[in-house]
């Protein structure tokens, strides 16, 4: 009977930057305990899922052996972290742990999804300790670019594994606890060697060493203090700590805050009401705000990503919630552009610049810090915890072969496990066990559909290449009835030969049907084959392009 | 009777980064003869225009104003100046005038496109003049990241235009022509102050002194030296010093260099047949290489941005012309990524990732330099040149904006002018004049389309929402004969109620016609809207979406 063992395997974030999803198991092979952690979400593109609502790890793995898993632990509030919850939990139903503001985050997403909010349990900081099936789990305070940001220490009867969640080294994080090197020592020593640390990997091709939150107070506040226009900030809504320091700095200038944006007073209401911030500034309501001199006020926004719902795209565009952005006012950038989103966050710069707002990034750092630990300080935690074994997650695979690198340059036993590849940990080295089908699935609308289902890929298609629809009546006699009626969507009207497309169209069915063979009028595979190879040769020779065709044939039958 | 007067305005190129077209006159108001500066493209994208081949600026007002067209001057041969030549000049119709590299990619264009190759007329660069109406032009040679880039130098009656075209500072720029200040001295004083200089401000925001591309040989020479196994490079097909930088690198460490990708093989010959380069590497055939072993071997691919097709996608998706690359080859990003294709790049980054391929972007610039003026360059051409007026061009809004705030802190007279803004320079600075339609066209398949022509926004619909396509027939007597047809595209097939969305639309739709008031039914237009709106509450119901929706009815006829 073979022996029990311990395994990882990432279900989501090991392969991008999003949807995050880990599991942790332990028993006999094929039949280990598990825990999940995080279940989080990435974002669409127009590029690869157009239309889609949000992106989430294929659970269905998780969902097949639901009755082996222990628990959800959930490490922070972030929408890759926790996004995902309402939406699969019901097909996991296992008790949910989190800390207390996380845990009043997890509850929203149930509520919105209209799951049981009593899955969501709230339990404390170490020591405290969530017993698990076979593991301990306990969660380790640590800064990040949310309050309350956890590792997690996990303790098998195989040993002791850190998962490390997102996080940074900051002594003075402004809002939440922070990084605390002697616990993080008593965490490395106390059960013996720490068997295996899975790590973020976000920032591994940065440099240089993070910069604290606390550094950003003294230019912001500068930069604020000489403006005498309206005054704008836009950061990520869950950066509580950012947005005290913005807040403050707009206090310190004499100016009334106000915030701007539904998940940014979601967050900062949480972020009171759980205690993690006690001495956040007043502010006014948008309606309140409206009466304050321009010259009196600070507006901080959502949208830094340049999402096109969120305030500071709305305030690019023209009039927001009675507030009105004018030449010589400020905007910032309290942030960085995550890869991807460029277009988008200069499409508002360019449209503020428009107006003669004067628009300021985070030049360079000295109006943002990253919420990730830097390669040097990677290279600090991998010896402040000197686990045997060093596994980079949270990253794409770029990111992951470089932190992998870095690891085995300092002699850790390392490997590249990626979404859907299941290691056993029992080992010295990661040891790959299995393959997992790992892949994503789409919230589109109201339904989860998988990525490959050819919903998208069809919706691609059309945004491509435009849409032909054919319709053709068949009469009683099996003769076709009338012309071919044709109708585009997404297609030129007029071609080279300057006559209507449907129009030429229509023409060369009608030739077709003229003289056409009855074999293939009778079969209706054969007939939609001709039609839309008659349809896509008239495309090409008037608009050099191959549309998507669909056939729709009627049959009229004898009464 | 007015006076003469001189005019500039930019119908492409301020207001983005791309579709250069700049337009300049001289005469009697609303008489003005006309020349026109570069006919460029810019690409297409997802978000905005999905399946769209091209994008260019809207040339109405020019092809109405033809007859006063006297000449179109390219002054570079990059996509962004000379792409859209082809497919325009067909509505000017003008003498286009380049030298001898730039004339012959221009050529190129209009054979691609079966316009006639004798209207490029092939010049000199300074003294050679072109006299155009009363526009006497002078190509200045200037450094930049393809050959031959020139700056024009256009006189007038109301006295000399500077037209920067795309620059950098490079005395040593390694193919081409330098950057040569005494000449430059020379154009500022030989007839007296330049009345206005228009500039590119690609780099406005990079606050450093531009590097030379002579920096480059020695690092990416060590770099190659370095490996045992295959080297890949990509960088700008029409970067034609960095890929004989490349390959003299490949060279010095004993490889064969092999191109691979139709631009760069075309920019190549090009640039060796019409003499700007005289000592490029030998090549071999992509056959000829694929006998060569990877360690004496270096491959100098297309692809830089990731786009699909070319070269370096290619290569990271598997073997692409006889080339595979595998675990402990390297490949070269010796190019920076456009804002905007973040996740081309890194996609092909992550796959070659996955194949262990190490992967080196530009790291900062050591294998990489811009071929664009940075700030302090600007500066010292804004005191070099010494103009009148210094009008920013060549740059999204907020780049003209910072352009033009830096040039009004040097005491020049300066204006932000975007696209479709006619200035006079007559005067001691420039004033606007008139406002002209300035859109885009679009490059679909073969057929030129304005941007806001509806067609794209059809796709973008049906990409984001779905379609859903009902057909019906309606009998000799006004009766709906059997029941509606649905069929749906790129939808969920299942919704909430676990049954067919299509059948259930049909379900809906059958029971509505069952009692529908003959008055609907008898009127297509109230048919249409009866039909679209339960479709659309089915769809809500079942799937959370509003699809687009086609109704197609057919009324049979009686004989």
């Amino acid at each position: 009977m073979s022996e029990d063992r311990l395994i990882y395997m990432p279900l989501g974030g090991a392969g991008e930057i999003g949807m995050n999803c880990y599991v942790y198991g332990y028993g006999k092979p094929g039949q280990e305990r598990l825990i999940v952690v995080d279940l989080g979400v990435t974002f669409p593109d127009m590029d690869t899922s157009p239309g889609v609502d949000l992106i989430m790890a294929d659970v269905e793995w998780l969902a097949q052996n639901r009755d082996r898993i222990e628990a959800i632990f959930i490490t922070h509030a972030h929408e890759d972290h926790v996004g995902a919850l309402g939406h699969l939990w019901p097909r996991l139903k296992a008790p949910v742990y989190a800390r207390v503001f996380t845990g009043a985050i997890a509850a929203d997403k149930m509520t919105e999804a209209g799951q049981p909010v009593d899955a969501v349990h709230i339990v404390g900081p170490r020591p405290a300790v969530t017993q698990a099936g076979p593991f301990q789990v306990q969660f380790v305070p640590l800064s990040h670019s949310i309050p309350e940001s956890a590792a997690l220490v996990i303790d098998t009867p195989a040993g002791r594994i850190v998962h490390s969640g997102d996080f940074k080294l900051d002594g003075t994080p402004v809002v939440g606890e922070p990084f605390d090197p002697r616990e993080w020592l008593k965490i490395a020593k106390e059960k013996g060697r720490v068997r295996a640390m899975t790590c973020d990997s976000t920032n591994i091709f940065s440099p240089n060493p993070g910069r604290s939150e606390a550094t950003l107070a003294q230019p912001i506040t500068e930069l604020v203090m000489g403006q005498k226009g309206l005054v704008v900030a836009t950061t990520f809504a869950s950066n509580v700590a950012r947005l005290k320091t913005l807040a403050d700095a707009g206090r310190a200038a004499g100016r009334s805050i106000c915030l701007l944006g539904r998940a940014m007073n979601r967050m900062v209401t949480a972020a009171k009401q759980t205690g993690v911030v006690t001495d956040f500034p007043p502010t006014l309501t948008p309606e309140d705000a409206a009466d304050v001199a321009d010259a009196d006020l600070m507006l901080i926004v959502t949208g830094s990503q340049g999402e096109r719902r969120a305030a500071a795209a709305q305030l690019s565009r023209g009039k927001y919630l009675g507030h009105e952005l004018k030449a010589g006012d400020l905007f910032l950038f309290s942030s960085k552009i995550i890869p991807g989103n460029e277009r988008d966050v200069f499409r508002i710069w360019n449209a503020l610049s428009e107006k003669g707002v004067h628009v300021i990034d985070d030049h360079n750092g000295t109006y943002h810090v990253s919420g990730h630990a830097n390669r040097p300080d990677l290279e600090a935690v991998h010896e402040l915890v000197s686990p045997q074994m060093l596994i980079p997650m949270h990253g794409e695979h770029r990111h992951l072969t470089e932190h992998a690198a870095v690891a085995a340059a300092k002699g850790l036993a390392t490997a590249i496990v990626t979404n859907g590849t299941m290691v056993s940990l029992s080992g010295d080295k990661p040891v790959v066990v299995e393959h997992v089908e790992a892949g994503r699935t789409y919230l589109d609308g109201t339904v989860l559909i998988g990525a490959f289902d050819g919903v998208v890929r069809d919706r691609i298609r059309m945004a491509l290449n435009g849409l032909v629809l054919v319709t053709l009546i068949i009469d009683e006699e099996g003769e076709p009835l009338g012309d071919a009626w044709v109708e585009i969507m997404g297609l030129p009207e007029k071609g080279k030969s300057g006559r209507g497309l449907a129009d030429e169209m229509e023409h060369d069915l009608t030739d077709y049907l003229k003289t056409a063979p009855q074999k293939v009028v009778a079969d209706d595979d054969k007939l939609d084959e001709q039609v839309k190879r008659i349809v896509r040769q008239a495309a090409m020779d008037e608009i050099g392009k191959k549309p998507e065709v669909m056939v729709v044939v009627s049959r009229l039958m004898a009464e």
